[in-house]
C-alpha cells in the first residue's frame, strides 16, 4: 500500500466525511472515486494533503490556487532541510504561490493535522475521542508518539499540528491560535527552532497567561542542534535563552517527550493541583521505598517526617513487622484497598502533606491484592477507596504503577491502568518521573 | 496459600532435590511429608528457610544447633528495623546462638538465597538458567525485581543474596566471597548501610580489581535515609563519601535499579567494550533523532560530526528527502536490514566512532520493516546484518527499542527483544538510559 493510500485508509477508518483521492493513474482508491487532478473534483475542497515529489510542488500549488483551497499540508520533504540552496529556493517560491493564491501551507516536511472532532487524521492508531490538549509539534514523529504513548494514560487532544519546516504556519501563529481556541485548555509544544523571536516571545507570554503551556525544546546540545538543522532546517537558539524565557513567562519546560507526557498527565488529572511539595508516599516493598524516597527528594519534592502521633495511628492500622511508618509508609498489607484507604485517610489530614502518592514499588501489578487483580471487583474497591480518600482529605491521590517486562504481567498492568485512568486518576509509570513532573507543576502553580 | 507453602511450591517447581516442610500442624504440604520439628527430619539438613513469628526465633535456633545445620535464612522481620530496643536485643541473642551453634544467619528481614545452579529459590518467576552475574542486595524487593526486569534483557545470575538486617552475613563478606567465586564474572550490589567501614573498603577494592562491580547505594537523600533505617535498621553514610570511595576503587555507581540493569546489560553484552565515547547514532524519525542526540550528549557521550566524504557515501545509500546525514543519521529507509547494514558498515569505519547505536526513536517495533516484523525472517536478516557489521568493523552494535504502551505493540516488542537478546545483542528501552549506562561503562573501562 502506498503512503498516500495509507492516509486515505486512515481517513476512511476515522469516518472523515469527504475524501477525494487524486492520482491520474487510478480510477478508484479503496472504493473511492479517484480524480486525475484537483480541478476534476466536483465539490469544494478545503484542505489538501500532499505526498508527491518535491519537484512537482509548484505545479500543484497552481492547481490549489485555481481550485480555491484554504490550506495545503505537505508530507513531502526534501526542501531547505537538505541544506541544498536550490531546494531552499524552491521553498521560497512555494510561499510566494501561497500568498498569491490566498491559502496557507502547513509544512513542508511534516505530518500535518490531527483533529479528532473533525475526524481529520493522517495515520492510524490514535484515540478519536476529542480532549482538552493541543499539541504544536515541529516533528511528525513526536506528533504521533505523544498521542500514541499518552493515549493509554488518558491524554486526549483538541488538535495536533505537526508543522515541519514552518514555511508559512509557524510556532508563533499556532501558539496565538491555541491560546484563543475554546476547545483547548492545555497547550503542549515541541519546538526545534523559532522563526521570529519577538513574535514568539509575545505569543508564548500571551498563551502562558491564559493556559498552562508545556514545551520541549529540541536541539539543546551540539549534536541535537545539528540534527534539528538537518531535520527541519531549524537554527536552534541557545538553551539558556530559552530557559530564561520560559521562567519569565511561567511556561513549563521539559527535556524530552516522556517528561512532556508526564507533565500533561499531572496537569490533566491531579485534582486539586497542589501548591506545595509535601508528599505522603505510601507503598509496599522496603528497598523500593528507599529508592522511591531518594527519587522524590532528588526531583525536588519533600517527604515531611510524620509526628510520633501520626506514626502511632499508623501502627494501629499496619503490622509492626516489615513496615516503615515515618514517611515513606511501607507495609506488606498495603496491597489491600482497606489498608490503602485507612492509611490515606490518616496521612491526608497531616497539614504538611500536599499530595498522596501510592506506588507498588517495582512490583508487577499482578501481585497487587494477592493475585486478586484479575477480579474487577478488587480494582473497583481500590478506586472507590482512593476516590473517597481524595474527597475526604481534599488532597490529590497519584498512582505509580510499573509496566511489566513480560506478556502476562503487561496484560494485568494495562487492565489496571485502564481502570484507574478511566476513573480519572493520574497514573505514572515510575516514581522518579512522577516526582519530576509534580515538582514542575507545583512550581508553575505557585506563581 | 500461606507464605511458607508458597516457598515450598516454588522450590518444588524449580526442581530442588530435598525439601522438608516443618510445621507441627500438618502431616503433608503439597504432597511432601511435613515434619513437626527440625529434629524429626530423617536426613541431613544444610539450610533452613524460616517464616515464623520473631518471638519464636531463639527456640528455633536451638533446634538448628541441635540438628547441625550450616545456614539459616530468616524471612521473618520485626527485629532491629522496628526501632524497638527489645527487638534489637532479640537480634543480638540470635547472633550469639549462631556463633555458639556454628552456623550462619542470613537476614533477618530478607528474601535470602536464589542460586539457579542449585535450584534454590524463594519465589516463583525467575529464569533458572545460571549466568555470570552475582547480586548482593540488602533489599528483598530489589533482589526479586532485578532478575525479573533484567531477565528478558538477558541477565542471568550465578547467585542472588538478599541479606536484610545483615546481622551475621553482611555486604563485606559477600563482596569478598563473590570476588573469589568462579561462577561470578560481574558483581552487582544494592546496599543501604555498611556495617564495618574499614572491612567494606578493603572488600570493595579487592572485588573491583578482579571484576566489574556495579553498586546502587540506597538512602542518598534525607527521606531515603529515613526509609533505609526503617527498612533494615541501616545507618546510611553520606553519599559524598560513598561516591569518593567508588571513584577511588573504580566501582561503577548508579542511582537506581533501572540504571543498575542498564549497566549490567552493557557490561554483559556490549562487545567489545569501547574505551571511547564516540557514538554513531543510526535510526529513523527526525524529532526522535533530535531528542536522541540531545540525550546522548547530555549523558556524556559524543556524536562526532561526519566528514563530507562520509556524508557523500551515506547519500549514495539513503534518500535525500527526509534524511539527516551528519550524525545522527536518520532516514526513512533505515527500517530495512539492507539500509541498516550498509549504513553501519560505512560508519563503523570512521576512526572517531567507538560504538554504533541503532534506535527506532519512539516508533513501536511493530512498524519496523513496514509491518514485516511478524516474519521471523525479517528479524533474522536484521540480526545477521548487525552481526556482520559488528564483525567487519570491530565496533559494538547496541539497540534501543522502545516498549509499546498497548498489547499488540508489546507482543511485537517482546518478540523482537527476545530475538536480539538471544543473538547476544545489548537491548536498551530508551536512548537516554542507554547513553548514561555506556558513559559509566566507558569511564570504568578507561581506567
Amino acid at each position: 500500500m502506498s503512503f498516500a493510500t495509507h492516509v486515505v485508509q486512515s481517513l476512511k477508518e476515522a469516518g472523515f466525511p469527504a475524501i477525494y483521492p487524486v492520482n491520474p493513474k487510478y480510477a478508484e482508491v479503496l472504493d473511492l472515486p479517484c480524480y486525475p487532478s484537483l480541478q476534476a473534483i466536483p465539490g469544494v475542497v478545503d484542505h489538501v494533503v500532499v505526498s508527491i515529489p518535491a519537484e512537482s510542488a509548484l505545479a500543484l500549488l497552481d492547481d490549489c490556487a485555481a481550485k480555491g483551497v484554504k490550506s495545503v499540508h505537505f508530507f513531502t520533504a526534501g526542501f531547505s532541510e537538505t541544506g541544498d540552496a536550490e531546494r531552499a529556493e524552491l521553498e521560497r517560491a512555494m510561499l510566494s504561490k501561497a500568498r498569491a493564491g490566498g491559502f496557507r501551507i502547513i509544512g513542508p516536511n511534516c505530518v500535518g493535522l490531527f483533529v479528532p472532532k473533525s475526524r481529520l487524521v493522517t495515520g492510524a492508531g490514535m484515540a478519536l475521542e476529542p480532549g482538552p490538549i493541543a499539541l504544536v509539534s515541529q516533528s511528525g514523529g513526536h506528533a504521533h508518539d505523544l498521542p500514541y504513548y499518552g493515549g493509554p494514560r488518558g491524554l486526549r487532544f483538541s488538535k495536533v499540528v505537526s508543522y515541519g519546516n514552518a514555511l508559512d504556519v509557524d510556532e508563533s501563529e499556532l501558539l496565538e491560535y491555541f491560546s484563543q481556541d475554546p476547545d483547548t485548555e492545555i497547550i503542549a509544544a515541541y519546538i526545534e527552532g523559532v522563526r521570529d523571536g519577538r513574535r514568539f516571545v509575545g505569543a508564548l507570554r500571551e498563551a502562558a497567561v491564559r493556559k498552562p503551556v508545556v514545551i520541549y525544546k529540541g536541539g539543546t546540545t551540539e549534536a541535537g542542534q545539528r540534527a534539528a538543522h538537518g531535520h527541519t532546517a531549524s537554527l536552534t537558539s541557545s538553551l539558556a535563552v530559552f530557559e530564561a524565557l520560559c521562567r519569565q513567562v511561567n511556561a513549563i519546560q521539559v527535556g524530552d517527550v516522556d517528561s512532556l507526557i508526564d507533565v500533561l498527565v499531572a496537569l490533566r488529572f491531579v485534582a486539586p493541583l497542589p501548591r506545595g511539595t509535601g508528599v505522603a508516599l505510601v507503598g509496599t516493598g522496603g528497598g523500593p521505598s528507599v529508592l522511591a524516597s531518594d527519587e522524590m527528594e532528588k526531583a525536588g519534592l519533600r517527604l515531611p517526617p510524620f509526628s510520633l502521633e501520626v506514626q502511632a495511628e499508623l501502627r494501629q492500622l499496619l503490622p509492626l513487622a516489615g513496615s516503615i511508618f515515618s514517611n515513606p509508609v511501607d507495609a506488606p498489607t498495603l496491597l489491600s484497598s482497606e489498608a490503602i484507604s485507612a492509611t490515606m485517610h490518616v496521612l491526608g489530614k497531616v497539614p504538611e502533606i500536599d499530595m498522596l502518592i501510592y506506588h507498588l514499588g517495582f512490583h508487577p501489578v499482578s501481585r497487587w491484592g494477592g493475585g486478586r487483580l484479575s477480579s474487577p471487583a478488587f480494582l473497583q474497591a481500590t478506586i472507590d477507596a482512593l476516590r473517597e480518600a481524595q474527597r475526604a482529605t481534599g488532597k490529590p491521590v497519584l498512582l505509580a504503577l510499573r509496566p511489566a517486562p513480560e506478556r502476562d504481567g503487561m496484560k494485568d498492568f494495562l487492565a489496571a491502568q485502564e481502570a484507574f485512568v478511566g476513573a480519572g486518576f493520574p497514573v505514572f509509570h515510575s516514581l522518579g518521573p512522577a516526582a519530576a513532573a509534580m515538582a514542575r507543576v507545583v512550581a508553575w502553580n505557585q506563581l
